[in-house]
């Protein structure tokens, strides 16, 4: 595991993770778990419904992009929890089969003004399938321990 | 399940999930598929975390308060796909044995301007633990079909 602090964010660094295919049982499986809604859950109702088929639930395609950059341990090691995100944004389905993989780059990096063992780091986190297509992005705030700590 | 569309949610109106209990083998099955960091994925290791102790990956949180939404069933006849959210907060971290419910409520609903046949709702979705602390909050955008269409 990288021993990656704040330091090693500073605005402009990319990182691009490995890929993953999600089957149609994955979809399902998730779906079962966390949002059985039928375009998600069942596939014979899904050809009837909006997307023409099941596709991966939002929560789903936000786990399994995040899955690629966590297995990268680029901020376990100095990891403090993150405080949240913006702008989640769904822009395409992830239907049965795609192979997704994430685009993550440093948008801002600020030292903690009260606890100076530690700093905010925002990310700009892309997720792109197998054609290129970026079907979701989303800014996630990283608060990580200082090297010096 | 109810038939809901764009008009019944009205700004104000608020929702109660049932409640949820996440034991430790529903975090670590989870942490296992999708965010294998050490503090929510080895309960030795994650004794001497920042966290005292495995704790829900956040998109753990998210996924499984959402579930508790989705099995509702209130935006499932109507839902054309959620664009997006904002102001995801993880506030708290959700330990082995939490017992988790959301409070959704409907902060704006506006027709959409191109497409007469839809509409746009902004929930915004608050999960409390069993002490009744808030645990995550996250503004989502609902696009739902309307009654006429």
């Amino acid at each position: 595991m990288p021993k990656y602090h704040f330091e090693d964010f500073p605005v402009g660094r990319r990182f691009e993770t490995e890929s993953l295919t999600v089957s149609e049982a994955d979809i399902l499986d998730f779906a079962r778990r966390f949002d059985p809604q039928y375009f998600h859950a069942d596939p014979d109702a899904a050809k009837a419904g909006p997307f023409g088929g099941i596709i991966a639930s939002g929560f789903h395609t936000l786990s399994a992009s995040f899955s690629l950059f966590f297995r990268l341990h680029l901020v376990e090691h100095a990891n403090l929890g993150s405080p949240g995100m913006e702008e989640v944004r769904w822009l395409r389905p992830l239907r049965p089969g795609d192979t997704i993989h994430m685009v993550a780059e440093v948008t801002e990096q600020r030292p903690s003004q009260s606890r100076p063992d530690r700093g905010l780091v925002w990310m700009r986190h892309d997720t792109f399938n197998q054609r290129g297509e970026l079907i979701m992005t989303a800014n996630c705030l990283h608060l990580l321990r200082r090297a010096q700590a």
